[in-house]
């Protein structure tokens, strides 16, 4: 079985490798979600829980590279930043694309019943996520692709509650179309006011802008720990780069120990937190190892 | 909020396309699936039913486009075929490569428990997959490209089957491997003969040959069904090739009626069966629609 | 001068390689020659010399490269084909396609005095080409790329004979222009064979079918030689492709006596018995060695 | 001739885009120089005549693009930097590296007689160059870049001084190349000192350093110019960049006079001049337009 004779079609393959340098974006998408939504019953225009779902996977990604600073999720897309020297699969696109894509859709799935369980939610077909992979030579052209992101998830979000609080309200899908149809923020910002009584800076943070991931030290009980933990911040403005300034810096410090604050109760530090007290007490047969 | 400034780094995409009139395939490895065996207690050097999970998974990446027209799976590896002609995400790399691994690894998930309920047996992590696209200009290149992967197969199958006979029978690991240094196929074969009364020519021919998927007209009752049928078959002979035409014409042709012979048992046609049966007696609420 | 701190910068190349086994084809295009062509007040619609210079930097372009089955020109545009196997410059995109740019423009202004000089034409200003390289995978798709140049050549050759017969007939520029907007290919040749005494059909092959270069086998006085010929055929029937098998053959076949008839008179033919003249003499300062 | 039938061809037409916001690096490389320095008997180690008409050739492609802020040229070699905004051909890799190697080798052969008639040396054959493309993500990886060129012409030119002095001095080149085989840059700095009376830091900066090119602003007479001036001057340092900021900075500052000093006399200073002289007569036909 000659397989010498045919090892050359190895030679066909076309290994690009990414430009040194640059930081990598890649971002992870759901395809056909809204149909995904549908036959799921998510909750609309925020569904908690899927959004939650969602960042356990972006959890697992970042667990398992180390060279990920910061990672941002909103609605069905989830954007992971590499370094600038990230030397990951040696910066070759294809292996890293569909396997930051593969991880997360496996992180997804395997998280769901710890996530919709308290609703017995069953999953009724594989999801798919699609992903790509995006250059950026300058530290303004990265934040500058996340202010797109988060900007993106602003303008999305507004329009979406006020679409779904109208048609809560009795219009047809078409009638709150037409009605949001040319409006401005400001438009949006008083419909809700004033015929929902609803003052859009207090909707959840996490819908209105999305969700932040990074490392950072804290205190679990009274061991240091490092954790991947979410944030839910303007990240469009300098205080958050002043806040967080190892995202730029090539090495991030990590002494300086992170409030959690409220955040302790979210889906991922929780998890955490279980499977660091798990190790702990030495259950080798770990959920998660 | 103005998304317009921030826009601009859209165009830091680079959308490669690949090349028209090539043969596209997409080969999905596992990634780390000798932690991820071992944690599972997958059989050595075979385990039928983790190679039936493949199978299942690559069923569904082959459902979900209809421009693949064969796809091969063995050991942790399935490779998807892409027609010359295919228009998919108008051959998109990032986002081809990118979906296939993440439905890949979604229907690996999705089918886990129906394949290893029987064994009680859990997922103890998230597993992943990683791919790579690569381009073939002719039918020579595709051909070879198959049996390069078959003949990879074989080989690796009759090393492993030999050494874990031998593992099996007393040696340790590094002892079986210092016998097995610099043997030929023959001498496997003798050991595997002489040793254990094993011929390896009966040994499965998925565990010798790996699975061919193709899209076939078979009858399920009385009804004409397309389905992905599994083919244990050589395929570096040309015989493979006057047997399948459809394969390196440009459109398949179905009028034919595939025999299943006892392939019917195997799982993938098991699931396709049930999946059909459920939708003719209009059970909407169908396991996986 | 730590030269090895700084040579990290070499990593930041991207090599691209061409996809094995397609068809390379490298097509030059003069530069604003529009101008060019102004500035030197080249004949219209064809000027006899300035496309024989092109026919000598083609030639020039094959006798470097052995590795090219065909190059064809027409207008300011040259188009070289190198063969599936090739491995010049480990088929390396940058190096190969600025290479042969410049070997073309290189050639283009050597050979200039040798075309122009019974003109006593001086050359005003450097011109420049730039230059593409496309891959074809399959024979039929090459082929189809040829008849679509000769076909352009064909579309515009007959275009400007009508226009600038109209011109010289006394019409603006713009009258000619409007005069043939909307017409059809007989309607040109009408107007030529009715208003000027012009059956298209007579005008010089090189005209209206462009140049064909490719190494042939010819006698020179009684010996047996490998000259580029031009050859003025149509490519895109099949009779041309039986009659020059070797063109899709891996390996050409030279064997073959090929008769120059009156092409002997070309003058890239001139320069190469010239050469070989020389040569042959055993001069060794010879003009182009 | 149905043109549209073959139309299709041009999709298969790859045209990458080069990353935005990166520095592009074309390096122009000639081709089997060595030969070509040979059969023209240009003097060892250095030539200052074919060193002048590399920067002419580098002024010229310099003119053609305003958005090259700098050009650097050393032995075979020349590289161009394009600002990070540059737009030239859209970015299009194949484009834009074969028009600069095509432009640089038309200009190297226009002004070869200008700078050769005081020699006659005519040219025996046409020469070539290859150019690659690299991009950079920051300021830092370009200054590397540049310090990496300059520091390669820096040893290859101590070699090259010491070699040739030394076969001067009747070693033969291997006796030559054995005796300089592990010696460092004192040791070299040492033999030219001891055994040749030649101080190295006293022979030609264009010699040690190569040329530097960039757009500034001159005196010519009492009209301010811009000229394509060169300059000779380590660039590894901080010095350099703190004299020349504008390249660095988006838009050049053009606003202070550069004094030429000596290199008026260079032979690109000269030419324009002349240029500029001829234009100012009113002499519509000069040499270069």
């Amino acid at each position: 079985m000659a397989l010498s004779r045919f090892e050359y079609v190895k030679h066909f393959e076309h290994e690009e490798r990414l430009l040194k340098n640059c930081w990598i974006v890649v971002r992870v998408d759901g395809k056909s979600f809204h149909r995904f939504c549908q036959a799921h019953k998510f909750n609309k225009p925020n569904d908690i829980d899927a959004l939650q779902l969602m960042n356990m996977a972006g959890m697992t990604v970042m667990q398992d590279f180390n060279e990920i600073v910061l990672a941002y999720g909103q609605s069905d897309e989830y954007s992971f930043v590499f370094r600038r020297d990230a030397s990951v699969y040696q910066r070759r696109r294809d292996k890293l694309v569909s396997y930051v894509a593969s991880l997360f859709t496996s992180a997804y799935m395997f998280h769901w019943t710890r996530i919709f369980q308290h609703r017995s939610l069953a999953m009724c077909y594989p999801p798919a996520f699609d992903a790509r992979t995006v250059l950026y030579p300058t530290d303004k052209n990265l934040r500058d692709y996340l202010s797109w992101r988060q900007a993106d998830a602003h303008v999305n979000n507004l329009y979406n509650t006020t679409f779904w609080n109208l048609v809560a309200s009795g219009l047809s899908n078409s009638d709150a179309e037409n009605k949001l149809k040319g409006t401005l923020a400001k438009d949006k910002n008083e419909i809700l006011f004033n015929q929902f009584h609803i003052n859009y800076n207090n909707e959840p943070l996490m819908f209105r802008k999305g969700t932040i991931l990074m490392l950072k030290t804290v205190m679990v009980g009274e061991n240091k720990q490092k954790f991947i933990v979410p944030i839910f911040e303007d990240l469009i403005g300098d205080d958050f780069w002043l806040r967080h300034p190892e995202i730029l810096g090539k090495k991030t410090k990590l002494e300086a120990i992170y409030d959690l604050g409220e955040n302790v109760n979210q889906p991922i530090i929780r998890y955490q937190i279980e499977v660091h007290e798990k190790r702990k007490k030495g259950r080798n047969k770990s959920v998660d190892e």
